[in-house]
């Protein structure tokens, strides 16, 4: 089981897979550059370490002492320096990939075994990322009808709808153990996450793509139970679907996950899902309290029956 | 077994001792105003943490995983940024400190735990301590002859001899775990280190003094192998002695361990150990390799007949 995705989205997956399976693989976006991360990268030539830190609490071993690790990992330093806001993690992480030389896998399984971790964590490509859009310019006064936006935390604070997206470099490195994870998966997951961001990147690495096109799992995408400003502006389900679709590039959808409550239009979701050439499960996975997250005890229960789990 | 100081002095003497007692504590300074510690206590109301991370890697398990943690402790962060030069060790403490809200103590424990430390680390006050000292002038133009000096850095970086030495606050809070452990001691040690900045400064705080003074502990004092330029310059070991005994208040010396090969003047050592009512082990402890450093084996084949151990 490979679940790719990064954010909060990604942990909401991995607190759902995680009860279905015990080998489970995060295979996470590294082009964030906003915050924490941003200041890190822009500091010293690595992976920005967020997404890589949630997905490592997310798949925290259950015990005190385990959970203890995760809390430490995601506590933010306070104070009112240079040191206030950085998460104890994403430093812990920075410093063990420099003490193995640049080795950020050995690194991230060293932080497995801290935390237990149910599973691993891995990059979605061995170098940091940037991600450019072309987004519509909401600004009437504006004489361009699109602007080319570079950097993650521009696209999402940038208004307007992204029109498209590509990754720089075109066609990163992947690590080897990433590739062979996915080609021996059962299932392969995407989502649910910031759609532009965390979920899109995935099928924009030209290595990543080709093998989610070749391998032989299950690919299930779950969708977000709302739209995200900046980002996917009145967007509804079936609109997050159209725009995987075009970047799909040969990757097939097998199975598409959508919230019952957050859809308005059933039929045009399932026409968009059969138009993809996948199957629609409709599940009350939102949590509970009506915040707009996925609720991992819920959202495991309407995937055990698609991956043949109980 | 309790071992009081601070820096590197205080790691070689976790070093010996942990091969002689399976029950060991480390007290330890909490005075640095400099480095990292020092950004870090400018920033938040933490205690340094640089010397306490330094006796956690010192007491860390022998076994590859436990060796891999204390040098992630140890290292620091590369970069050309604000981050850099920041031990992991310091900043994953700062985060557990905050995360127990406050309670240095607790945090300490855990880091223990993932280190598989065989000792407990204590702070020797439960606030950051200021060292304010009085420093001879050798500035000839200079109209004083002494200039009060404040902060640990300051007074290392000044030119010119200790001539006395207190902490502020006058009286802070000792942790009940340091005075319980000091009581309970068979074995109590003090040195090596800066002997103003890392040694004495255990004694200017009445409250562990007075444990120091109470308790029916074995007092060992290891003398530093050559004078620190800045704080005792051209001191010989029996003019350290003599310093340390001036603040010694009640406090009873038993032992005074120095390094056969350091001692010119061995009358007037023994001599000076006389007068403290002390006994005087000579022997070779310093590294092999000629670097004024105590070597942790050589310090333990030294310490064992001391301390009964073998």
């Amino acid at each position: 089981m490979v679940a790719l995705g990064g954010g909060h989205g990604l942990a909401a997956a991995l607190g759902a897979w995680r009860r279905l399976t015990p080998e489970l693989t995060a295979v996470v976006t590294v082009a964030d550059d906003g915050g924490s991360s941003g200041r890190i990268r822009r500091e010293m030539p690595v992976l920005p370490p967020g997404d890589l830190r949630m997905a490592l609490a997310a798949l925290a071993g259950d015990d005190p002492g385990r959970q203890e690790m995760a809390r430490l990992l995601q506590h933010r330093l306070g104070g009112t320096g240079v040191l206030a806001g950085h998460p104890v993690g994403n430093l812990l992480l920075t410093g063990l990939v420099e003490l193995h030389g640049g080795d950020t896998v050995r690194a991230l399984d060293a932080v497995c075994g801290l935390v237990g971790a149910c599973g691993r964590v891995l990059p979605m490509a061995d170098v940091p990322l940037d991600l450019v859009a072309r987004v519509e310019t909401v600004d009437p006064d504006d004489p361009a009808r699109t602007r080319t936006i570079r950097g993650q935390v521009a696209i999402a604070s940038t208004p307007g709808r992204v029109r498209d997206i590509l990754v720089s470099p075109p066609d990163p490195p992947v690590h080897p153990d990433v590739l062979a994870a996915i080609a021996a998966a059962d299932v392969v997951s995407l989502g649910p996450g910031s759609w532009y961001t965390s979920v899109l990147p995935h099928l924009l690495v030209p290595r990543l793509r080709a093998a989610l096109a070749a391998t032989s799992a299950r690919v299930v995408v779950v969708l977000n139970l709302e739209p995200q400003p900046g980002e996917t502006d009145g967007f509804s389900p079936e609109e997050h679907l159209r725009v995987l679709q075009a970047h799909l590039g040969g990757v097939a959808l097998h199975t598409v996950v959508a919230d019952a409550e957050s859809v308005v239009d059933r039929c045009g979701l399932l026409s968009a899902v059969r138009e993809c050439g996948a199957e629609l499960v409709l599940a009350p996975v939102a949590a509970p309290d009506g915040s707009p997250r996925h609720d991992p005890a819920r959202l495991s229960a309407a995937l055990a029956p698609v991956v043949g789990a109980r």
